[in-house]
C-alpha cells in the first residue's frame, strides 16, 4: 500500500431484528427484514430530503469482517474453488464496505425504514444515495 | 456522532487521462473515457480472478470532496433548490465514497481497465465487487 489512509465516520446504525451474524441472508433479496436506519441528530439536513417508496443505495461499515482475507470459497461453500475477494461479494476484503440496494418504506424524523437489508443490527452506516436515473431525468 | 471512526486503506489507484475535476463528467455514463485501476501489489490475490468483460462495481475515495457538506444544489445548478446530499450523487458528503457501475474491457496483472469513469487520475480505490446476478445464478 501507499500508506494513505482515510478516516470514515458513521453517519447512523442499523437497527434491525437481525441480532446474529449466523442468521443474516447473505443477499438483501434473500429474505433479509425491514429494518431502520438510525440517522446521528447533525445528519438531519442530509436525511431531510429522503422520500417514501425512493430507491436508494446504502453504504454500509460491516464491522465484524475480516480486513486481511484475499481469497474466499464462494457463499462459503467449500466445495467451490477459492477466488480472489473481488470477484466476490463476500464481507471478509481490505474495505469491508456493504453495498445494499433497497427501498424506503417509511420515514420518522431521522429514522428511515427501508426494504430487505441483510446487515444485522448495530452495524455502521456510512452513506444513503440515490439510485440513479437514466441519462435525462436526473 | 458516536465517536467510532474507522480506517480506509486504497487497494489502489485510479491512472486516467480525466486529471482536472472540472472536465469530470458528473456520470460515468455521461462521457466519461476508459481508466486503468492499478492495484497495489499485495492485492494480486484478490485481484486475480477479475475477467475482462465482467460488469462491476468500483468504490473510490472521493479524495477532494467536502465532508462537512450537508445540502448541495443537485448538479451544482443554482436554480435548482438546495437539498439534503443524502438525496443527492454530489461527492461532498460525510464519507465521499464514489460508486462506480462500469466494465472490465482489459486486464494486465495489476492493471484492470474498465469502461467509463468519471473520477479523475489518482483517485484512490477502495474496493471492486461483481455486479450480482439475479437470485439462482450466484
Amino acid at each position: 500500500m501507499d500508506g494513505l489512509r482515510y478516516e470514515v465516520r458513521p453517519v447512523g446504525r442499523v437497527a434491525s431484528p437481525l441480532t446474529d451474524l449466523a442468521d443474516a441472508p447473505r443477499q438483501g433479496d434473500e429474505g433479509a427484514p425491514e429494518a431502520w436506519l438510525v440517522f446521528e441528530p447533525e445528519m438531519a439536513l442530509a436525511v431531510q430530503d429522503l422520500v417514501v417508496a425512493e430507491q436508494v443505495i446504502i453504504l454500509t461499515w460491516l464491522d465484524r469482517a475480516q480486513r486481511d482475507v484475499l481469497i474466499t470459497h464462494p457463499r462459503n461453500d467449500h466445495s467451490r474453488p477459492a477466488v480472489g475477494v473481488f470477484s466476490t461479494r463476500s464481507p471478509d476484503r481490505p474495505n469491508p464496505i456493504g453495498l445494499h440496494r433497497t427501498q424506503i418504506v417509511a420515514i420518522d424524523g431521522l429514522r428511515v425504514r427501508v426494504s430487505g437489508l441483510e446487515a444485522i443490527d448495530g452495524t455502521p452506516v456510512l452513506d444513503i444515495k440515490p439510485v440513479l436515473d437514466p441519462v435525462g431525468e436526473r
